[in-house]
């Protein structure tokens, strides 16, 4: 991916990647990012929904909602996704730290056209569990025209990832302290149904097989 | 807290809080922030750890970040924290949801001085594991002055929050397609000692605390 000063990982160098594999199998592994704009002369940072499809990201959102409005002018925009794998707890409070996987993006948006908002639409519910977009009643005319779908485009894009124990200074080893690390992951409970679901109706293939690829309780 | 045009939730309303209450326990469940700020024009969004006091947020780094090198400037900062509590499965795709958490702050940060450096840091551990710092190796001078401390005084806030079945259109109760909720919730694993660690070291009472008081695999 391309890497300018303003993408370029400064402190822990060491954790920076930039190529496309890391990148996208973090954004690939997120549920929500956040937003960054300019709107007012001031920034904005808002938590939404995602999905990718190669070098763009489509976010959307109702047709009239100030985070569409603004960024559909195709403004500059910065966008995070991060994970937190785990406390990692040093010999030392300065050492203390963070297992986990982060990007951040920079590139602009435009609004994806009537003729592809469809499609859009799909990559982001693909995105959140794959397979139900097949399986549940498709957008209306009255509904796609109540929704806006953005295409970001990437332009430059950066990982951050720490992996491991603790780093103490040498001097430190020698304490009486414990360390370590606490893993934290986010798991998925059993499915819960609407209490108004019609009778017989079987939990379907794309949970089933969403509670099969991830962590379940 | 306030409440301006900037902060006021337009979308979904009925989700918009704005009191303190709410906000800060989502502020407090959260183990990262997104901060985004303007950088050379431009927005820019990065993850970071964060601690919180009454109506400030302490966020800390290298002295020479350019997070840090930024907003110590006094500009004006947006912050969020999200919490992904489950994917809201419904009949149709246009009424897929999520159930979460989120905040949106708007602020300006300030340097904490020297003085008072050592308890902000205290107000970042104790966020992410309370106890931990009594049991640690107290930063030294050389760490304190490689470390810089950003208050963030909360100007605006307002809080989203979804909890709940899916809301389908009232015609499509009667189609036979599945939906319901799947609970995702961040849990926390046993530690795992150092490999370096002291013989005889046992694991410490922040540490089971923490695990007490959270969701444990």
């Amino acid at each position: 991916m391309n890497k300018s000063s303003r993408s370029k990982i400064r402190r822990a160098p060491k954790r920076g990647h930039y190529d496309e594999k890391s990148i996208y199998q973090i954004l690939d592994s997120g549920q929500i990012c956040h937003v960054g704009f300019i709107h007012h002369g001031k920034p904005v940072v808002i938590p939404t929904i995602y999905g990718r499809l190669n070098n763009k990201l489509y976010i959307h959102g109702a047709t009239v909602s100030r985070l569409i409005v603004e960024l559909e002018k195709g403004i500059d925009i910065s966008l995070s996704v991060a994970h937190v794998d785990g406390l990692v707890l040093a010999r030392s409070a300065f050492h203390h730290s963070m297992n986990y996987r982060s990007v951040v993006i920079f590139g602009k948006a435009a609004i994806v056209n009537d003729d592809e908002k469809n499609d859009a639409l799909k990559i982001i519910s693909d995105h959140l569990i794959p397979g139900r977009w097949e399986e549940v009643r498709a957008p209306n005319a009255k509904e796609l025209k109540a929704t806006k779908v953005l295409e970001i485009t990437i332009e430059e894009a950066s990982a951050k990832i720490r992996i491991g124990e603790p780093i103490d200074d040498d001097q430190d080893y020698i304490l009486d302290i414990w360390a370590g690390e606490i893993p934290l992951k986010k798991m998925v409970f059993p499915p819960i149904p609407d209490t108004k679901l019609k009778d017989g109706l079987e939990i379907p293939k794309s949970v089933t097989e969403f509670i099969e690829l991830n962590n379940v309780r």
